[in-house]
């Protein structure tokens, strides 16, 4: 049910009994010596296509650059900066709202997202509202609704990843997330000494602050302990959560 | 130590020994028929001063219109777009920074601002990285450091709330804010129907949804139980957590 | 009558019969070695609340941070740029104009502020034509009226100013904006030397010039002369000038 | 001495011994029943032209659209938002300043242009503070110098026009500046009745405002005076107002 | 049919027959050694005119500055930024389709323009579309329609041009540009050394790109071969390449 | 060698002997009732993976959202606005070109992204130029240099599109790139009714106009006779004339 895998006219007909669309939502950004510099838009839209299968939902295209301003002293992670993503988002939700998609749901795959994409959900709430100007009251078009899930926060992957990682799982380049992929994209798992292997946990302001206390790129992560066995489990467990809270989503008045 | 209240030859010896200051960022939006519109910026400043003078630090000018989209179907609410607030923090903290000002610790009254402060954080950042073109790079400014903190969110306040409010906090127009305002301005106690008493809770999307579900503006909240002494308690609370949240931003390496 | 000081019924109440609301607007910058940096922004407050106290009329939140590029550098300014500054004013207006308010009555306390707030008027009244796209001409919302009064510039303030400070006013950290101050807030006072007394004259374009021009920040003014009790005067007729200005503005056809 | 007439290698050479530019700005809009759309780009370029002739000063190209937004109910008007005319004077001036180009004399035709324009200067030195973000500071550029001169405010053209058209000036399609056009464009003429011959004058709002107050367009204003030979003397008055407005400009310190 | 020379009642009538406007764009760049600066403008605007002269068509004001940031390391080069061009021409044609204009024709002088215009007038187009938000689909103003023909591109002109400078033509300050504007402005005809005669052709990138590739300005052409003459064939050539084109795209369903 | 794929230090050293990149840049539109709504980002993406494959070349994420205002009154199409994707581009560009990437080939696979994308380049190159500000000449950064190379235009393209589909290739969902996309997914061929099997060719303007003209959203194109195994043929047609492209690029002085 990718939307990118349909023909205008299958959309036309779902959208006659369906309002619903999931959006993955991702980063390219480093991922510590052995993670993925796409891990957090593949895992997004890894989950997203499974939510999708299982709903019967369309799944949009995946937006792969995002908020990753704060990594951007490490070569190959790519940004917007929060205004230019605002935009992106904004024309994103308008122009399949004025087809008539009313609920878009959100799986992100990047904590460093969070923030941004909830603004530009206001910044589209706001074009409904006297403060878009003179012409935006008078719209019939309902307001559409925008929520976004961090899949690795539901309590499925909680769960799996505790039992599998305990306190190695850390919150940047993660055992769960590097799993992931390798399970997905088994002829990219890489090694590279991880030096020290537990290295030190904390909050950050900007980039330079960034690389400063994050040498190699890994917050309080172990990613040695990724295995594809171990993300499938995490996969399953992402998918398995994000299918509740689409549900929830989609049914809420 | 209000900044507004210095002459600029004292800022210039302040910042020979001193990088921080303090802004108090709050909302203009409705707070249900017995809270005043503009409750959460006059306790952000409340708190923000009450901080800057048990610690010595600056206190800039509040920021009191924020992200309040939501609640733009309630007459007297103001909001700016999440575009216009990120541009107007970002001109706020870079003009500071300008002089040595490294340090921002936002004293936050809404929960709708945080989104959209923190991504105008990123959008700041990104002025110290390639992002932002050509000549960013070549500062020898260091990125200035900003934080968030909810006055509503430490220990202190929550534990005092569940001690006087119990499960009638509820998330907006609470008992403990409209008890802080009474608290500062007695002379603005209100009076009004609260029907029914404990409104509905749960989340909201856009500014129809919001009217929709919470009819008088209120989201699972009390104010009924709000008094001058409460708020006196609440305040001084917020102060207390605020002050220790301050602290430990003031001094991390 | 201040909006922040109301609950929104309060304000659905007075929309009943009322359409003006009072925005003061001013300004956080230097004001010469003994001037508040937050001059602008209080005086305009203190001068919008007497004129909405004597008039009935609500006075929405004070816009304290202005245009003030040319006093960058002198520590503790802060400035919009003037794009930031438009959009602000823009939301500001709409979000009232939403609700019903026509008249937007703004009481300045900067000069640097006129251009820019009168561009941002012109923005707003954009909005209602074709040049803002398609969707605007439709609107069946009335434009809204704006306009800027400076304080300052009324008879009754240039001849209380001139009667008690002759040639000594100047026109930045005059003594007549830093007594009102000093009215206000008579534990503020400062001293420092004022040296030379009457400062140069002159006009000034960035903030590199103006700082190379006037050293310590006034301009051909002489604060020294500033009292409370002058302050006072200067208030008081401010507030009174003030008010002819709102009355015939609100009566206009 | 027209930019557009020069090759570059003439202001390569020009760049060495000056480092002013004449830049004339006007607007497109109605100028009454009888008075032509480009009035004010037309009687700007004219004395630009004048003002660079005598004083050997180059002169760029007109700013042919400005900020007409109040005009809009009128068929041909063309306006600018505000924004967009801070960002089209933005990269004219900063364009030209970085070749060295060091003082910018507007000579302006159009009374909506000045908030705007003077909006634009400071959004330009803006540019040159650390508000415009990390990069700016580190400039050795010294900051360019904008100036903005009305040509029918001149004393030179003051007299003439009190001389000749006496209280019949009145502030839009005005006598003064009919009598230029025609002066430069006689095949252009145009008669039509003007009813009343003396229309309303007063202040205005926004573009409905303006139409339902100003019938046709003028504002107490009666062009039917006009005549090419006064055209001539009101333009001949203005060149003689604007080169001393220049030198002063050019001389300053 | 200059625009600026009509009153608006004129205009008023022309819309209840005709909805089309022909709009001149080009640039103010460098041209080479003898080449005018105004080049790209100058020829825009000549041929616009001659095209409605001959058809009786509306020729709205030139917009002389474009997007020449390649050319911005020879001296009195302006460009404007692609974003700020966007915007320009999105409030031209916008103000204009509110009066009832519908086909806007723009006659180019400047290959650089091409890419930004079509960008524009899609951005232009998204206003009519959901994309633009909530108000813009409910608007009754059909789409207006835009088109960019530029000049040199006709069968007409290329034929001449071939016929006089055979391969000596090249792609910026050729010799029918320079012609052209020496046919207009005799008396601004320039004479310099041209050395090589031929320079090299060739693409280029951005400004420190263009000018390391092309040390005197011109792209493989030898404006030595211009004559006023030759300019006045390629002028009359170029009218009647647009006259045609214009015709077609007039006549459309 | 996505970089997607790649880890940070594989990127940097990558960087020690490479400084080129391949961007791939579709959209996500109706390709009639039996093309994929992803044709073009699909096709662009695989056929980038081809030339990084071959040429030993970073490739970056997809940009899948592309400029398709035109196509917006088909379900399912999505949009970006040209200022919006602008900014993309030069958030994409600006964050990779901080690392030392150098040359930007973009691969496009959508005849609509062209203008905007190369409007969006010279954006990025006025970043390194006077225009953007006082920061901006100081870079010691060189500019980057971007190119865009549509793979439908390639010799090798047009000649085996000729030889299969004749007069039956049209310009929107041809033959060619629906074939493309069934050889690489052929679990998504779709069958629909084509009526009339040729449906008629021409321009078009804005997205209602564009509705109107071509009723299935094809251009002139026959998809009847697209096979999977026709899609490979092209496919490996473009891959075969993009090498080329890029070699060229790549080696340019």
């Amino acid at each position: 049910m990718r939307l990118q895998l349909c023909a205008w006219p299958e959309v036309e007909e779902y959208l006659k009994t369906r309002g619903e669309i999931i959006v993955p939502i991702g980063s390219t950004e480093q991922h510590g010596p052995t993670g993925l510099i796409g891990t957090d838009a593949l895992t997004a839209e890894m989950v997203a296509e499974g939510v999708g299968a299982a709903t019967g939902t369309l799944v949009g295209p995946v937006i792969n650059v995002g908020m990753a301003v704060h990594h951007t002293q490490f070569p190959g992670t790519i940004t917007l900066r929060p205004s230019t993503m605002i935009a992106y988002i904004q024309d994103y939700v308008n122009t399949l709202a004025g087809y008539g998609f009313q609920r878009f749901f959100f799986i992100n795959g990047h904590g460093g997202n969070v923030a941004t994409t909830n603004a530009a959900f206001y910044e589209i709430y706001a074009g409904y509202t006297a403060t878009a100007g003179a012409g935006a009251q008078r719209s019939n078009r309902p307001e559409p609704r925008c929520t976004l899930a961090n899949w690795w926060e539901c309590d499925e992957v909680k769960s799996a990843s505790r039992d599998m990682f305990g306190g190695r799982e850390g919150s940047h380049a993660t055992p769960s997330e590097v799993a992931m992929t390798w399970y997905k994209f088994p002829e990219h798992i890489k090694t590279a000494p991880l030096d020290p292997p537990l290295p030190p946990s904390g909050r950050f302001f900007g980039a330079a602050d960034y690389r400063r206390r994050f040498a190699d790129g890994r917050i309080g992560s172990d990613p040695s302990l990724a295995t594809p066995e171990k993300g499938k489990r995490i996969y399953e467990a992402a998918v398995e959560g994000m299918i509740a809270a689409f549900k929830t989503f989609a049914a809420a008045a």
